[in-house]
């Protein structure tokens, strides 16, 4: 810490109804970190944490906490409508040694920005890992607003913030807030942001690509980083185009999702269970994806 | 069964975090029930359902079906982004002796209409109890569509739908559907909107105000399924009266949740204590509502 | 005046881009005014008012007042971007006979309620002819709310609200703050809500299907403002059939006008061209209306 | 052409209702194009283009284009709820001398995809000048999606694109499909993303800030384009600060206009009358700008 780099946002393979895929769980696990990313985030949106069980949450932490093993850290997501059962997650994952958690805005009631400070001030008070922030108004209602960022910052426990907004505008304002604080971790969401992000001075990426081809975020961190123009524009390219041939099968904020799950299993790496109220590709998407996959030509990158 | 009447969405009250009010709680079940109303709704969302831990869940199910024994049907919220979850409320639900479910859409990922029908199928399927449909879109962000409705009908488990819409087109599509079914209930949200839902075909109503002045709801009722128009029309005025004052004092959704707990305390029935991530009123807004719970003179109907 | 009763929102027939359905039109405002209707309403959201060129706006006055010949009050849209073209509009309209001018929003950059009111304080205040305000959110992004409602109700030349916001609340909310001014008229904008707003207090509505089948609306009007309720609920039923089945072959806001646009196409009164950036349903859709307006048994309707 | 570079958004300075702040007007026009701008965009939404009368803007395109004397090209907005409009100020905009003509949507019945292609495509069929499309999704409800971009980009009128979405994904995909036309023009609208579109590919901004600080901008553009990073990073941060402080007064879109004018008026150019339905901000508001134009130093910078 501070984290610095390609943190994926781990999808979680289930074989069935609130079942864990075990054995395409542990391929994914390394398959992810054979490519050299700096941290691995559980139980996020890609994660489907808060679809479910708490029981299979806790058993995903175990498992790959174990397996990874310290070798890069292991960030949590706690964003429940319930506090109570956020922090026992946080709880859980504390003990099984996870490096921090990861907490956005409960959605149901959406709360306004005092609210919303309380509320952050009250569990990372409480939480026995820090906290970072997580920014996702499409899916939370709410956005932490940057006043309220500002005023986040002065907790101990907070270190950090992931902007999955996909607003650059916002982006702008919270760098210039957050870069004062020189051990504070700013991730970018959306991996076709993730290139001008970290020009910007962003620390990092959570992209959800990363479950697929790790390698190409950690890259394309990289030529960001080091401002290598030419590099970074052509693999800025590879992310537009799994995005927009990966993503978009179904539309909607779960096509990414349903896409990337699909993907994945017709790759080989993991089963494309989704969590209730989701379900997988018919027939007809995933042959579009298997299709879709051959001409990005990712199962040769996947296999090598 | 079929449900016909007001059924109050009861508030949860609590003394803390994650700490049922339990005197206030017992003192709130009483006086909802001596206003002879037809069933309750416990868990829903004016009972915070989403924000309590399970624990909570379980406990305020347990102290609700004990008191209530039997007198009217407690009808239980199971919304919950976990579907594991969901049904083990419902199980739990099922044990302590409760009439019914209530389920509204996950609120993360939105669903589809497609993956809408599939996750009701499977979870009406897996009940072991009735389940009611909740149309609650404004904090759901998709609504269950007419011609989901339709096809939800034709499952044995569904038996209700609750329309929290606000929205009268919405609500006449839907009751031309569910007219077929004689046993089946439809129930409208918004107080505002009662006397005119229930001219028009609606079974009844789901009123938070019912926690305050639950006789004022059951006569509104009444006089709209009887076309008593002139009483309709009086108790009308005051419901929208009482909804003009108490539910406005902080703007959005959860405005109307924080002035409805902050009346019941200042009438002394139950702590005003919020779940996560929404807190009781300040001192200022605080007097704001007794005055105008004075202006009402709600007070002396609570007494009496 | 006060205006009372059913004043259709009149389509404009156009014969091609910015070229009216002379003969067209002609048979239209007498079929319209055939079926009993109160007053008539011209280039409204209806009457495609802000996508037509100001000569034309101003010759479809000309011609409808020439041949309305006071028999009924005309009223005439003057909603737009520009408050100095409304003005002139509302000038012309004044010299042709023309009763009141109908004002929404302006709609580009939404304002907040205090530009909103004073934008109508002035504009009414230069206004030849008396202003019903036109609460079109929809399209116009801001609501002229409860409150805005009471303050402009003070100003001379204000004599009338047309909500068209389908949100029954807000409904009873104008209707509390209007129903002290008897001179007021309250208007209606979407039919399938028509007889529950008369009964709730509504003067009158602005029923599109009113182009079509106005008797429909009159008689339906007459049944909730009496309360025969039996004849209420029929003739509800069949509106509501109306609007199910010709507005809803293109979803969005322009399906609806696509779709009556087309029926009266179908049945012979007028052309179905559009002003841009809308077009006329293609053969599949026109199709499918005339299908529809079979098993609607409207074409009998229209003739007789 | 293709054109390059800024091209402000010209406010249009009004001296009362529809009525051109003449002296202002020309202080303004020579105060934007001493900072080295590349064009002249009029009649915009920075510039009330929708809000004025036909006269008014027809004066303005004619006091402009004399004085700029072909220095520069200037664009012309003729963005419009009525097609014929639009049109006629296209001619108007040609006999003047303008360069091209910038379309967004019209903003009243939100048009889908194909209908919204057909009316470009007959309005550049019919348009003296070329076209530039105008992405606002904010306020004209509907965007131009990629793919209707890479149908228009086939007409011969359609020249560039300018980009106010402020959604960089949608930036990336519009500028992969663009790119295959190296006469076209990709322009990005809000100026705070104005350094980072140009560095991935945009060919310049349309900054409402070059109203008042128009070498800023031009200054930022040239240090993006030369990939100049230090001083392009200096000099967005002083466009966020600008933004910061002069565009948040007042909430909502129009607080960044009346910031914006109010600032002008400040500074001495021109009055700060807006069209209706907005207003000029009070005293209270007025008196923060000034404060904030001191501690940007602005007012030194435009004097100079």
């Amino acid at each position: 810490m501070p984290l610095r780099g390609i943190v994926p946002p781990m999808v979680t393979p289930l074989s069935g109804r609130d079942r864990l895929d075990v054995p395409g769980l542990e391929r994914l696990v390394e398959h992810i970190l054979s490519g050299g990313v700096q941290g691995l985030f559980l139980l996020g949106s890609t994660g489907e944490g808060p679809g479910l069980s708490y029981a299979l949450r806790r058993e995903l932490i175990d498992r790959v906490c174990r397996q990874v093993a310290r070798r890069i850290p292991v960030l949590v997501g706690i964003t429940d409508t319930s506090y109570a059962e956020s922090l026992r997650i946080a709880s859980h994952a504390a003990d099984d040694g996870a490096e921090a958690v990861v907490l956005a805005p409960p959605c149901y009631f959406p709360p306004g920005q005092d609210d919303l400070y309380r509320y952050v001030h009250n569990l990372a008070g409480e939480s026995p890992l820090p906290v970072f922030l997580y920014n996702m108004p499409g899916l939370c209602k709410v956005a932490f607003e940057p006043e309220t960022v500002r005023r986040l910052l002065d907790l101990p426990g907070v270190v950090g913030l992931k902007d999955s907004s996909a607003d650059m505008i916002y982006f702008h304002e919270v760098r210039r807030i957050v870069r004062e604080r020189p051990e504070f971790s700013l991730l970018v969401g959306p991996e076709q942001l993730l290139a001008e992000a970290v020009r910007c001075g962003a620390h990092g990426g959570v992209c959800g690509g990363a479950n697929l081809v790790p390698r190409l975020y950690v890259d394309l961190y990289e030529a960001a980083r080091t401002d290598d123009r030419e590099q970074a524009a052509s693999l800025h390219e590879r992310v537009m185009e799994i995005a927009r041939l990966l993503y978009t099968v179904e539309s909607g904020a779960a096509g990414y999702l349903k896409g990337l799950k699909c993907a994945l299993a017709c790759v080989g790496l993991c089963d494309d269970a989704l969590a209730e109220p989701l379900h997988r590709f018919d027939d007809l998407s995933r042959s579009l994806i298997r299709e879709r996959l051959e001409r990005l030509e990712i199962e040769a990158t996947v296999r090598s």
